[in-house]
């Protein structure tokens, strides 16, 4: 009877588990010889594209992003490719126009992608709406998705009828994305029942390994009647990374679950992948400290990257004395900004405001420009709305935004194209340069003119994540 | 109603975990500051004793373990403490004589052990007779054990007998003991209400998270009526080790169990213990392999040390092609061998064996010494009888011992006390000397002759876990 029970695996070892345990450095080369072989391993889909994978391509690795998916995609002619995409933010770090969506998701289909992630740090729908429209436009599959966070607002109706909306606004399917690793199995058994009674399309579980409890929580979605999850296979799964493939697989189809996994081929996979692994970790790429358990997230409900930023911000102000005080204090912040998801770019926001009210003994006394931006509705809807008077206090009178944000933007490709001049060959180009100005130009004059010397290349220190650019941002703009 | 539900934790930080993750080596300088703090925890022990300890710690770190339990007991007035011990072979690796074990049993209760799991490699009940005994006599707390294995034998009946039969030798708590990590939710769910149902003392699960699974298989076991589970503190969990404990805490508290543990303090716990994990690491003593995920023993039912040491096995001798052939070779010698579980020693005899007959071409052509006095009954009985005429064709028409094994052994504390002479100036002195006679013999020269060369020490290079001595002597045996 159980037997009849599937599940479904996505395998994030060329995305997310790289991203995750060594800042996306995973080279090309280093991919493409086990495509074939993940082609035939039984997927649902593999995660191979999107989040920081391209910013890292250009920005440390030199390499072309487009060409990394049309290399993966000739090898795995049947698998689904993934990407992972933010929303109205695609894999940059503002806002883009609408015609830009359009063009870097149609770019995006036309070189391999199959499947859509696509979420909004805010949960603010209005903010998938242009990338949605343009998966449907160009017919791939559009996975529309909830930010998993834990606040008073965050209540299963909460979640539910964000579910029912993402439906409604036609997803394929829906996922509930934990990026923090904060999902825990109790939480699972009520959420993911409550969600499956509102949706008629699959449920996709992505959570993280940091604070020890996702094999757990994985466990308790799949009794609860998760249709699909996240996992890396085992050379770079765990720490910061997702569980291990082969492990949920073994454990699942023993319970009786089909997983559709060649157990043997997920064996060679993780054979080819393990001296690249221990190459990573030799040349300190791979920090084995990433590959370890960190609990605190789940102590202090907030992510683990946070944590540590938090941590060294206060290290660099010689204030380590006052990290208890920001910890009391992030709650707080968040409650003033409505709840918001703590996730790039709400995370580092949050947490920067938190130091600023505890260092300057103040609250708000100063007060980060992303921050102002916020409260000017630059980002879009916060969970609850922010009160008016807290945001008088901070913005006065300002006009606010209460519309889709991306309405105040005018298309910017034509605009794009011609300030790059000669560099523009392709619409790759233009897109690269839409999304980093600076580095993506960069990367292009590295491509077209190799002679030119290399200080003219932005290069910046290897930092973690999908946060890199903006967190650099906010504390170039602190220490100004 | 859920909330009566209570489930216990011991600690492994001090000695499962070290020993798992890097050999043993952690110094009872990096332990004692914290002992205090774990004390206050809300543990139901510490396991800090025994396995690997005693012979690391005269070995390599040059340490009197004796002084190690009597500093730890001074600290932790009120936790009970916990050591492994191996049956007939306490923490050595041979059979001793009764009245060894009745000293050594004594003088560790005298020092501060509260509570001896004690096991026996081949689930021989008969070689857990003396040290249960005088665990009684001492006053202390006997906690018997199943050794976990897979095999055609190994089934629910069968150790369900086994738990029986040590329920009524008087176990005042038994183990599971899974040091491969290979115990599956699956097979949780189904063996841990069959053990509760014919004992009546508390149940212990004890695994290891090196496969990948075991979060999953504690929440089975504990949803199954496990009362007692194993974790190692975060900096020191998962890999090789256990899982986390704070995480386990966490999970179980929020589904309405009642763990005892304080979280604060778990925390200030890992916090003592993560720059100390990264020292280690630093120094290259915590290999960061350990830490990650391997699920191979799951897929071959094989621990991940012994597959690691055949393959090292076959490198040596030029043969890595071989090991296919031997990995399918393993369970036919374990099935002539009555199948024994894979643990020391039987994993090292079994794996060697398998090597010899596929490297020369003939089955059993060479056979180790350590596998002819198995079949002579030295190390006691086997889960199924070895079949006559294979016991014949190896070592002839030669009796077999068919009662306790010990029952052969002459007492030889008081020989082995002349022996050492004025090195022997305490019983404990007498005890390192009979279980490592060299190592223990060198290390009182040490303690007692400071001035004494260095090279009269006998220094081996480390090795992983309590196989360390065992191993060596078989593969010199092998390379003469
Ligand atoms: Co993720
Ligand atoms: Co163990």
């Amino acid at each position: 009877m159980e037997k009849e029970k599937k599940v479904l695996f996505t395998e994030t070892v060329l995305r997310d588990a790289h991203q995750s345990l060594m800042a996306t450095r995973m080279s090309t080369d280093d991919m493409l010889p086990i495509v074939e072989k993940m082609d035939e391993a039984g997927y649902y889909a593999l995660e191979c594209w999107g989040g920081a994978t391209y910013d890292a391509a250009i920005r440390f690795l030199h390499e072309d992003p487009w060409e990394r998916l049309r290399q993966i995609r000739k090898r795995a002619p049947h698998a689904k490719l993934q990407m992972l995409l933010r929303g109205q933010n695609l894999i940059g770090y503002r806002h883009y126009a609408d015609d830009i969506v359009d063009r870097f998701v149609g770019k995006a289909v036309e070189n391999g992608i199959d499947i859509f992630r696509i979420f909004d740090a805010l949960n603010d729908t209005r903010n998938l709406k242009a990338s949605l429209e343009a998966v449907k436009k160009y017919g791939a599959h559009a996975q529309l998705t909830i930010c998993y966070t834990i606040s008073d607002v965050h209540t299963i109706p909460f979640y539910t009828d964000l579910a029912k909306e993402l439906t409604e606004m036609g997803a394929d399917s829906i996922c509930i994305k934990d990026m923090a690793g904060i999902l825990t199995p109790k939480v699972a058994k009520e959420l993911i029942p409550a969600i499956k009674a509102v949706i008629d399309v699959p449920l996709n579980i992505h959570t993280h390994a940091t604070s020890g409890v996702s094999q757990m929580t994985y466990m308790a979605a799949i009794e609860a009647g998760a249709d699909i999850i996240d996992c890396a296979i085992s050379p770079f799964a765990e720490g910061t990374s997702q569980p291990p493939t082969e492990s949920m697989a073994l454990v699942l189809e023993e319970l009786g679950y089909s997983t559709g996994l060649n157990i043997a081929k997920l064996e060679e996979i993780a054979d080819y992948f393990k001296p690249i692994r221990d190459k990573y970790i030799a040349s300190g790429v791979l920090d084995p400290k990433m590959l370890s358990v960190d609990p605190k997230a789940l102590i202090y409900q907030v992510p683990g990257g946070m944590l540590s930023n938090l941590n060294s911000q206060l290290k660099q102000a010689k204030a380590s004395d006052k990290y208890e005080a920001v910890l009391r204090e992030v709650p707080r912040v968040r409650a003033d900004l409505g709840f918001p998801p703590l996730v790039t770019p709400m995370s580092q926001m949050v947490g920067t405001q938190a130091v600023f009210n505890v260092l300057t003994g103040e609250r708000y006394k100063m007060v980060p420009n992303e921050v102002k931006d916020y409260l000017h509705g630059k980002y879009g809807k916060p969970p609850v709305p922010v009160n008016d008077n807290f945001r008088r206090s901070i913005i006065g009178n300002d006009a606010v935004i209460t519309d889709r944000p991306a309405d105040h933007l005018e298309p910017e490709f034509a605009r794009l194209k011609a300030e790059l001049g000669d560099l523009a060959r392709t619409d790759e180009d233009v897109l690269t340069y839409a999304l980093f100005p600076q580095v993506g130009k960069a990367y292009l004059q590295e491509v077209y003119y190799p002679t030119i010397p290399e200080e003219q290349a932005e290069i910046k220190a290897p930092s973690q994540g999908e946060t890199a650019e903006s967190v650099i941002r906010i504390q170039a703009r602190y220490r100004s």
